[in-house]
């Protein structure tokens, strides 16, 4: 079962509203969803904001937050937050104060990042001067995770009393940067290199000057030391290890303290640099995607790898069309529809009922045949029923051949055994072919010597046949599935519709004869337990194999295909009855 | 190419923030991104909520309101938009302006949806008196659709002065109130019959009663009139009609109108009543699903019909963990995850690179083996190339076997093509074989009747053919991906690792020996255009298949355990040519 129908771990974001969708709460709700986790929200301001920047700012209040925050936090179990723009000092004051009094203790705070948004990519200034000192001093050293970019890093560290003002330019400042940011009290810092340069060369050299460093190269599809040559090659990124040197990269860096000075670890995260301007709420939707895999259960560093290359792939795979400045990212590129509807009690056999109501027409053309019709009243001439059973007889044939055709692809003895099962079945159902034969005058002699096989009984057997030799089990399964759901409909539908034998007063427009009713064996034995509890079996296998492996929209169209087909088949066999063709 | 990666339609919300994530603008966010769409939000009040109700309000001023709109409607072009919560007055008559400033004429107004929401499900009364009467007056004749539900269609109806007030109990008081409401002004009106109960009884009565009215039951599935008797009596709703007739429905009645009165039509949409306490946002969800579907070009009838079969969903799939009281929805029922990331420009082989991640270590032991490195530098014993080749020569008679299979498999006249190419290329490599054999002092009769199969050429050799009879044409492609990449990787490496002839000054760590090396043919084979040409067909076919079948992660496992398997299969190929075994 995938992680959108288990339970959510809830995540708060403590951030603004940004109008146009690319940031503030609304990229952290869209973040929040696309990693499975369900989304709350506590609005510190309004922006009326687009892709070309902020246009006006209407605040909360800091009593306003806290309301929202306590509603939130009162009664929903929030397994992780993050804080995005904190608008001023009292907003700022307010969230904290009210996260320290929610939980007694820092220990029992759920894992925070807090995003220190100072300026806008835009470069709106989102952030009171006078709130940094606080959110330093009081937010930080709550928080699991810092994450400045490098405008933020250089304003925070030049806070710093004794401090100078500080520059960042290269990896090695970035380290050092990283190291110092660090004291102010987070358990670990993310320094953001989005607005540096680096090239493969920088990142070399670093890791030889420090070998204790972990290098991710996993959104760095030139890497060289992972024997994918074919892959650079073929990539356009040549194999030319001096393009491969200059050429630019992003470079984060991560650096964790576990308590004391000497655990300290440090990661730095690699990838190519795209050119984009799809770039607009791009740390609100980093840090939100850290919370979510924190909330999760991951531990940091993967929650940052995997957020990264989320947040990196999101800028790359943006709609470039959306506004006309800097546009959101794509926040669901890693999601897919679902194409087959969840099993849920009003709706037990999703896959079915929706073979069924695409193809309803030639379905009912199928179990509300003439053929069927005649049947059940009894009035079925008895060379058409003798033909059919005759047919039916060589169908099975190829239908016992195509489960075993099932076992020998199956990869687990229970599914070899199930196949194996229903050819026992069919070995079976073979003789109440021979006693209808024998029934109406047909010896098995004559059945199985002068029963020349009718084109429309070819077609059908072969091509459960084909279709078995070229999917994989699912497809046969659902070659399979027509025969027996259908057989299975005209039993129950016959029998439903059978007048009883001691009339009822009043009209009853029910026109089944099941009194001296020279197929009433055959009615009884479609509508019986016996073929009904395999209807019930196959429907749980094919139900169990769609939700466990939910088919693409494709796949789904080729199953369509394949039920449309038999479907017809199965028609164009009682066609062939009816017409002793 | 799905939706998600297409251009996404912009949605626009103008309603209510709900703090706890399920109900206004966040609930509608979720929607818009679970069809597909690109949310965008002007926040007309903040309210300070939970499960269990709205503790407080805080509003936006009707000048932000409009500020915000004016950001977003002058960059993003919004293909559809809701109305959610209004708030006052003043703030809906802000909304209703900007909307009739920024469109010239109603007819350039994108499909709008008018949600009169006037009380939360929990009873807060979340709109000003004064400002229904402005939304009736001003709002609803630019509405594509209002979807009020029982108390707010009695509410609207009991202001038109020449009316008492309105009762709403029966599915034929549900028509009238329909009409009624349509005489306000929008095109259409669905009244939500989710605070009324309904029996099957009764909708067959109204559906005699008005046979122009259609009944769509496809939210039913208990639904007498599809041919699934065999889905009703195996879910526990039982094959007893008298049972089905007194079964609880919910019904929502739509009724449009194309301009005149003749024109106007209805449809019925019944489904089963579920008991669930998870419906906190059901009305936000609707009207959001339902835009979402206009802005993705959808008809209204269709729109409606499926957002409230999602809508269903969301509640049944609900979580029912989150909050202590009405919990919210599950928005993203209809979505999974995708487990291969999309083809980007930094990342053109996605699966080919996941499979060499996920098998690091195998795949370096099988690309960078002893065997490789002996044979680069020249110094691998000629009985132990000898001995690979010859088995290589009887592996590639499998090889060539998996490729027929592969096209006896295929149902395109283009994939049937390549493999057979495949083929021809094999029985061409072969050739290379014997020459080997011929340089080596082996006759091509000795190749032929003396070279006794070993056991590693019979694994690898028949777990591909077995690979081929069990699964699909992908399946089978991912089983012959590891030795098409390896032997090209090798090639590649080889190559880059080549010392030059001419040596260059200063220290070169290239270790491989291309000059007088007896194996230098075997090199240039691999590393060159040909066989390159073969690995990027190869590259390209795997991932535009995984690209347009998307595996769910069922299937991406078993692919992963296939490539690893005949990973391995290739490093003990190479193991039993070093130990001639």
């Amino acid at each position: 079962m995938d992680k959108l129908l288990a339970n959510q771990p809830a995540v708060l974001t403590i951030a603004g509203s940004d109008s146009s969708g690319g940031a503030g709460i609304q990229a952290d709700l869209k973040t929040f969803a696309a990693h499975g986790c369900y989304g709350t929200s506590a609005i510190t301001a309004l922006t009326a904001q687009n892709t070309k920047g902020v246009q006006h700012v209407f605040p909360s209040s800091p009593e306003f937050l806290t309301q929202q925050l306590s509603s939130i936090l009162d009664d929903i179990d929030v397994k992780a937050m993050k804080t995005g723009m904190l608008f001023d000092e009292k907003v700022a004051q307010a969230a904290i104060h009210t996260l320290k009094t929610h939980y007694a203790s820092a220990s029992s705070l759920p894992p925070l990042v807090c995003d220190p948004v100072c300026v806008s990519t835009s470069g709106h200034t989102l952030l009171d001067p006078n709130a940094i000192d606080t959110i330093i001093r009081e937010l930080f050293p709550l928080a699991t995770l810092i994450t400045p970019n490098k405008a933020e890093a250089e304003l925070l560290l030049s806070r710093e009393a004794r401090k100078s003002s500080r520059q960042i330019e290269t990896v090695e400042d970035m380290l050092l940067a990283a190291e110092d940011l660090l004291s102010f009290g987070s358990k670990a810092v993310l320094l953001k290199g989005g607005h540096l340069t680096a090239s493969v060369d920088d990142v070399r050299r670093v890791a030889r000057a420090h070998p204790e460093i972990e290098v991710v190269r996993d959104g760095l599809l030139m890497s060289d030391e992972e024997n994918m040559e074919i892959l650079r090659v073929n990539c356009g990124a040549g194999g030319d290890s001096s393009a491969l040197s200059s050429c630019e990269l992003v470079v984060d860096v991560l650096h964790e303290s576990s308590g004391s000075t000497s655990a300290r670890r440090t990661m730095i995260l690699c990838r190519s640099r795209i050119e984009s301007t799809s770039t607009h709420g791009t740390g609100c939707t980093l840090s939100a995607a850290i919370a979510a895999r924190l909330a999760s259960g991951s531990d940091l560093a993967n929650a940052v790898r995997f957020a990264t290359r989320y947040t990196h792939l999101g800028i790359e795979t943006a709609d470039s069309t959306i506004g006309h400045g800097h546009g959101p990212l794509n926040h669901f590129h890693s999601m897919q529809q679902l194409f087959v509807p969840r099993i849920t009690p009003t709706n037990p056999y999703p896959l079915s009922s929706l073979f069924i109501r695409k193809t309803s027409r030639v379905w009912k053309a199928y179990v509300e045949h003439d053929f069927v019709k005649l049947l059940g009243k009894g009035t079925l001439p008895k060379e058409n029923f003798v033909h059919f059973i005759r047919q039916d007889y060589l169908y099975l044939r190829y239908y016992a051949r195509a489960y075993a055709l099932l076992a020998a692809k199956s990869s687990s003895f229970s599914a070899i055994g199930l196949a194996t099962q229903t050819i026992l079945n069919v070995l079976n159902e073979i003789n109440t072919h021979t006693a209808f034969c024998a029934t109406f005058g047909v010896s098995e002699e004559t059945l199985l010597t002068q029963t020349p096989e009718s084109p429309a009984t070819a077609a059908y057997g072969a091509y459960l046949i084909d279709v078995g030799l070229r999917g994989d089990t699912t497809m046969l399964l659902v070659a399979l599935l027509s025969c027996l759901l259908g057989y299975g409909e005209v039993g129950l539908w016959l029998k439903k519709n059978a007048r009883p034998t001691i009339a009822t007063p009043g009209s009853d427009d029910r026109w089944v004869i099941l009194e001296g009713n020279p197929y009433l064996q055959w009615i009884e034995d479609y509508s019986g337990e016996r073929y009904q509890g395999a209807v019930r079996m196959g429907l749980a296998t094919i139900e169990a194999r769609a939700a466990a492996d939910p088919p693409s929209k494709h796949r789904l169209e080729e199953w369509c295909a394949v039920w449309e087909r038999c479907t017809e088949l199965e028609k164009g066999f009682w066609d062939m009855a009816m017409n002793l063709s």
